[in-house]
């Protein structure tokens, strides 16, 4: 059994919204997550969403502002809010608010002064993972979502790891880091100039070239203050030349925000949990 | 037509959450607040649903974090999430979180050195209505509701005002400020210590005197970490000594915080929906 500490417990929608701290082996610190249990949770293991966040954000900011959690108690499902990266003193860390603390990209890097302790893709693939199944009344029907680095997270963890995932969306994702300033800059960061390691953290390349079993739910708004950066035309053309079952909806209005988010969150929500249902039952 | 600032626009839930600044006459300092407009204020003029905040929060706390404008969108209604206090250098403050900026406690104060700028009654009651009405899509149908501090507001300036609002609810409102740590202390500051001035201010002596021309809606958690300050048991008791059509309603488990107020934000928005929309047709 993993050894968690609970920091907060909130009744929240007939269920309960925690925070926890473990220490991490994989990024050598302690690391702070949420999770949200439904009240069907309280009857016997449930299904998991990951939602992975953006640059910047630690567990809480979708935890507070996303609103999920009254989504998840109508479906009966769990929610997992990772932070964005290792953090602490003993962690490097990078004036930019683009690199470094909150901005892990959800790679393990390879490269100095980063390596020691920014693996969050090995972080949340593997060692959170145990610590939530070890922990929270869940069964094994885990999807996973996320919003821009989160979006890109999700989309790329999903796409390396179908056995893992059942299902998987993404919020305004960055779909294309290896052409894009939000991706060339934090991948030669942590895995060196080499763009040939690149691709693995790419979405639009790992659909083309691999596909996905099921179908994906993207969410762009059309006024994304940084589209140009997210870059959804192109996970919508490898979609259509994968001839990928799936949907990118552009949503007139929106723009980068957590008021798109909440406004999406159910459809997400609810989208995963029928997913997850299915292969469960 | 009164001058306003938008600060800013996102789409949430195809409508629009706005921040805004304007000079206040009554407060002698610019202030901020929010208004959410729901799709239907698009087509015409929607009633109006005001939530008062509680200590220490601005007009962004709820707006965020309180998941009312899903269930705006839904019942059509506008919502307006006011400061809590005026701001600024040249406004008085205390140290404490209690007292002076973010603690104005709904009250114009008559003291130094909080008179010049403390009159967030009258700013509530009057100025910030006028700006909403002649600045937004709303109709004369207005409701009013607040968490804790701002449950005590929206209590004391509903039972004050029964023409100027046609429906009323509260959020774990401090329910007998004159009986209480929260209360006795902000209305001995602000009004001086002549407590024959604090009856108005005091929603459980304001409903035993007078009653309510509907019915009251009150959210209590039971697990909430300020029981002993916020007294529900006083507004219970005279809801009952008056027969006072309404609910007090203990809600097991929750606190005090957001998590609370966002699983009953739904019941809170539907409530008050249904009678100002049944006022206004």
């Amino acid at each position: 059994m993993s050894e968690i500490e609970v920091i907060s417990e909130n009744r929240c929608f007939d269920g309960v919204q925690k925070v926890c701290k473990h220490p991490s082996n994989t990024c050598g610190v302690d690391m702070t997550f949420a999770v949200y249990l439904p009240p069907q949770a309280e009857a016997g293991p449930v299904p998991v969403l990951w939602y992975l966040s953006g640059l910047t954000c630690t567990h809480e900011n979708a935890m507070t502002k996303g609103g999920f959690q009254e989504h998840a108690a109508e479906h009966g499902i769990a929610v997992v809010f990772p932070d964005t990266s290792p953090r602490g003193e003993g962690v490097a860390d990078d004036d930019a608010y683009d690199l470094g603390q909150g901005a892990g990209f959800y790679v393990n890097a390879t490269r100095e002064p980063w390596r020691p302790h920014f693996r969050m893709y090995d972080y949340v693939v593997s060692e959170l993972r145990s610590v939530v199944c070890d922990n929270f009344p869940v069964n094994g029907a885990h999807g996973i979502t996320g919003h821009s680095m989160g979006g890109h997270g999700a989309l790329t963890i999903a796409l390396r790891n179908p056995d893992l995932y059942g299902s998987v969306s993404a919020f305004a994702p960055i779909a294309n880091p290896t052409r894009s300033d939000w991706g060339r800059k934090q991948l030669s960061a942590y895995l060196g100039d080499d763009e040939s390691a690149w691709g693995v953290h790419d979405s639009s390349i790992l659909l083309e070239e691999n596909g996905w079993k099921g179908d994906i739910l993207v969410d762009q708004g059309s006024k994304d203050q940084f589209l140009d950066l997210l870059k959804p035309e192109a996970l919508a053309a490898a979609m259509t030349r994968r001839r990928q079952p799936g949907q990118v909806r552009i949503q007139a209005g929106y723009d980068h925000s957590y008021y798109f988010v909440q406004t999406f969150a159910g459809d997400h929500v609810a989208w995963h949990a029928e997913r997850l249902h299915a292969t469960h039952n």
